[in-house]
């Protein structure tokens, strides 16, 4: 079976269909004009530098379930799976 | 019950209603082009390193009324609730 | 009373009217595309870290009259009072 | 035989024909706005220093199968061969 | 009477007359694009940081006559005088 | 006779004729959108510091046949000798 | 007689006559789209500190004769002679 391993800050995402996102239900109203999207995080890119030279720590783990945004990140289907590769950095948050 | 963790230096906050503002009042004239927002602080990021490498750390806390710029910011709905995550350099100012 | 504490560099300040410019005038011409403004600082931010990770320090303090530039800054009204928030960077000088 | 050794942080990749791409199959969907590509790393570049000073260090290495972004990259044909020069940053993850 | 202390690497010149320009007189070609000005300079910013967190050292002094771009620079008048607040920066260079 | 000593990290170049080009051949396809050309290095630039205040090295070398973007990069002609002053990171790969 | 010091990382050119380029002749293709100019440099700027802060070293040197990139620098007319002021990184080469 064929995975990607996400290069350097990125992570590898799969969007969370209606009936699985958390409870308690995080919704997002009709009018946004950027609508976040609620995922799940499959894979950790490589990491690699930060900007001051030091080891990237994502903060993110796999399995968590995030918001994600709109723009950012390509489409890749893998296993007739669709998912995500985009930067931690356009992860807006962690639902719990 | 849902909650959102933000990533990074966002934050988490609530417009307030009308009558929920600051006692004393602060209205945005209606002529301006770019009308702040009263709102309230409910959740921090994780933080993470500044651009000098160190810790960031937050100015606002939980709690906190602000003044946030109509620009930036994602609206998200949890538990039929409207919040918007919003990076901690969006907001303003603090009102007291 | 309300009152609006600035976050990071950004200063409070309020536009002083005809009557309250400074003695001998500074008049600005009215053909200038970007004219700047006389204001009142009325509070200074929370100001925080430069880019090179000290401690920021205003160069304003609290009832300097400067002139600011026109664009930049965000218009609030605080007790029927309208104000300004913009980044000290966007003051121009300081009028004595 | 001619070959290139790419310059800097570039890497020369080989994209994969329909029926070399990795068991299991990635398959990007025909609506994805921006489409990656699979490839195969043929050679790296010289390195030369990041953004730090510190010399650079390849997280791929060759022959690992790639997904590039559509953006980015410089073909060229060497011995009737389709090749892509590319930075590394342009390269999305790796495909196992 | 009032008068400018401009704030940080900005500095507070004075356009120079026809009859002020300096001797041997520079004169600038009407097909130029981008015409320079000649003008003197009056007062000195506040200085603060450069980019290194080192104390900021104005090159030019009060008095120094200077080639000024026509663009950047905000105009004011002062006591009926027309200046103009510039950055250093958008000084060409000292005549003498 | 004429020569140029390319400033800073440019180098001069001369680009090589069909018959002149590597063996084994380096054909960029027609359909490129950004053909790069084949060329010879004939000078190295003065070098300088690079953004970390060291030394620039150069990783090519006078007589290295490189293959360089079509962007960036100026025409002049010397003793009649069509060349190209572009800065080394617009060199795509060195061709052995 | 009236002269400039530009300042801090510019110098002073003059643009050189047909009959006063160098021997054996750097002429420029009449299609280049940006066409360099050849000049002799006739004063260095202040100078002032590099990115890195330290003091900045000009690499041209006065009376070298320079090829100029047709964009960037300033037109100026001294005592009846045009000349030009422009960032040394706006030289492309030094001719010998």
């Amino acid at each position: 079976m064929a995975s990607i391993q996400p290069l350097g800050q990125r992570v590898l995402v799969k969007r969370l269909a209606a009936d699985e996102v958390s409870a308690g239900g995080i919704v997002l109203p009709d009018t946004a004009k950027e609508k976040p999207q609620e995922a799940e995080v499959t894979a950790l890119g490589t990491g690699g530098k930060d900007d001051n030279g030091n080891d990237f720590v994502f903060t993110v783990k796999v399995g968590d379930k995030v918001l994600i945004s709109k723009y950012g990140g390509t489409e890749v289907k893998i296993d007739g799976e669709e998912l995500l590769i985009l930067s931690e950095s356009d992860i807006l948050g962690i639902v719990s």
